[in-house]
């Protein structure tokens, strides 16, 4: 059942996905009393087109975690556009010589499936391109719930922002997709909704869900909201954005034991001053990723 | 006694200092033996907002040295100027989720005090701003004096430079206002002298000074001479730059037993003919840096 | 015989060299069986004034397989250039009181001289200037070839590309002229041949060789095509260029038991119908730089 590469969120399956979360909790575990395991021979290398200190260093503290070691690179852009026409798959294949598994965060759609192709270890996809997907971060997304809920079964959310271009979103869409009565509402201004593609994966899996423009409509019905980011410069009417985000007012109409989750980074779209409510969830949130990655590094790198 | 951040060098009581001054030289002997302490399962993150390889190489040098891991970015301002509006605080919180210890370099004045508002896990500043402070410089100064004079009451020093943004000299002064007996000697253009709050700080701590722009005056008074870059756009007179210089025929004028230092890297306020001179203390003062932040980290990771 | 520095290519003579392949191939073994030495206390600084992320995780993957520890930089020109008249002399000084050995690449020809003058640590030059030397890859082109054919006297070899710029096989034909009988063709546009100061090391070592502007002339007679890019810009006659290139015609004419090697990136000078031909071996080639860093790593921190 262990995958080869981490390339897309469809390509886990619940038990899989159970298994993950399970391995993730002995994780936290692990972490929590100081412990680390034998993967002090294991070299990772992180590649990133595009630099994301947060979801590098999530897996890098992951791997030293596991006692293993880390080839970085912030920036892989800026050497790759100096040699117009070189191709992400040979790099992929000389970088495979050198490290036992390659996290890849690529500038385009694609990019990790690419990447994988020609790999000779495990890519992990850290986020390919805009309309892309971020898999491991739905992945951690869904842990945060299943963690405080025990169950993703029956599971009522609302995903909130610009959902048209967030893989993110478009991740997590895919993985809710594999759960028995879930709920999803897709709260967004009319520029920006959740793309066909995915509205029509959810059709043929029999997943309800609705597209909502009003966030107040929805607040008291859910066991999650699932804020983004909203770019002013992508909605007409800007002046309707605020009414997209999480206040104190907001809170107030949620349900005693709902949870807000962000991706992060935030700009506007969570008020501070929910920081404090224990239902503010988002920096467990990205603690969680950390045991995740961990729980898919030991995955992908067991021995055959 | 243990501190819980470093973010300003006027936190460092006396009593502190020497004791991080003892366990400097311990880890000096350390390194000399090619021993190591086991830190292997703990994670240092170097936050870096603006780039100082030399700094950070110090920094990351330490914690290995240590036995422990690193996390590390060479310019975290390149990712975080996309997300306009992002702030230090939340990235504070996540990091601290996957990180023991984070050294922070801002590049704003306040940053490190921002950071240790809302860090689960101890900052250390290394650098915030222009008119902001360098405490780690400071003590690794501070400590290079002590080991060479075995006591800091008594001494007297010549810092030379633009002392008004000089972060370096700040904390410098600010540690020198703790001991007893010290004369202090600010030698600068005038466009570019020390100000007021640092000289209201010594009038209060009753601590002896002397503002000067003739380098020549002071020479053979002083035990240091702690020499600073001048940049000529802040000074109209360009051609006195010169005369702040460090050259064969300023050495001549000091004391047999003096020391040059500077916090480096140089231009020309130091003539090469000087580095061969024994009073030319400034590439071991940055190898005292290593042993000084080595007994930083083991303070402030120590257990409860 | 132990190398004190590695600068450039010149400097390894044949017993070196093949003391040199002779570890690089134990070190292969120690890979393969996942094996690791005893270097947890060594620090490696990569100190990278250009970025190059396969030649720097190359020399990092070899530190990470001897157990050993990274400082690391992607851009150290971007901090450097911050301060002006800035002296890579100050900066190595600095850096060898944080590393036991420094990895340089440096964006002028002489830079790793002019580091080796001052280091208290081993440098190695991993690639200076358009017109210096990259030795390294040199070692690693040999080894490639030796591990083929057991022995580089009698080779036969064409080196195809931008000869005059290109610092890999300016580095390449010093090391060839060290072996018995061997004969080489330069191949390329009449723009871009090599220059006339290796023609000359070459006839005062009594090494054959010929300039050619024809591949097919060649392809039958060589155990070797050492292939590198031609730059559009630097050729009059734009559309002879494809003529330089390996195809899968070219490979047709070449020897069953010959080799391609390409010190890569690649753009389009060679087909990538090509790679899965067994003669292709620049991905191995690729492959073998881990092997010979671990090994010249080992020499350099060898113990007096």
């Amino acid at each position: 059942m262990r995958p080869k590469h981490v390339v897309e969120s469809q390509q886990f399956t619940v038990p899989l996905l159970l298994q993950l979360f399970e391995r993730s909790a002995q994780m936290e575990k692990l972490v929590a009393r100081g412990g680390t395991l034998d993967y002090q021979d294991r070299i990772m290398a992180t590649l990133f087109y595009e630099p994301s200190t947060r979801t590098r260093f999530s897996f890098e503290s992951a791997m030293y975690r596991l006692g293993g070691k880390v080839l970085s690179t912030e920036q892989a852009r800026v050497f790759s556009s100096e040699v117009e026409g070189e191709q992400l798959e040979d790099t992929i294949r000389i970088i495979s010589g050198f490290a036992d598994v390659i996290v890849l965060r690529h500038n385009e759609a694609g990019g990790a499936r690419r990447a994988a192709q020609v790999s000779s270890v495990p890519i992990i996809n850290a986020g390919d391109g805009k309309g892309g997907q971020h898999p491991t971060q739905a992945l951690l997304d869904l842990y945060t719930i299943h963690r405080e809920r025990r169950s993703l079964d029956g599971l009522s959310i609302a995903i909130v922002g610009d959902l048209d271009q967030g893989r993110t979103v478009r991740s997590l869409a895919y993985l809710l997709s594999k759960f028995e009565r879930v709920k999803i509402f897709f709260v967004s201004p009319p520029e920006v909704r959740m793309k066909q593609d995915i509205l029509q994966h959810l059709d043929e899996h029999e997943v309800w869900y609705a597209i909502e423009s009003d966030i107040a409509k929805v607040l008291g019905e859910v066991d999650v909201v699932y804020q983004t980011r909203i770019r002013p410069e992508r909605v007409s009417d800007r002046k309707s954005i605020a009414s997209y985000g999480i206040t104190a007012k907001v809170l107030h109409a949620m349900r005693p034991n709902a949870m807000v989750l962000h991706p992060l980074p935030r700009t506007v779209e969570i008020d501070k001053a929910v920081d404090d409510d224990p239902r503010a969830l988002y920096f467990k949130q990205a603690k969680n990723g950390l045991f995740v990655r961990m729980a898919l590094l030991t995955l992908v790198l067991e021995e055959e």
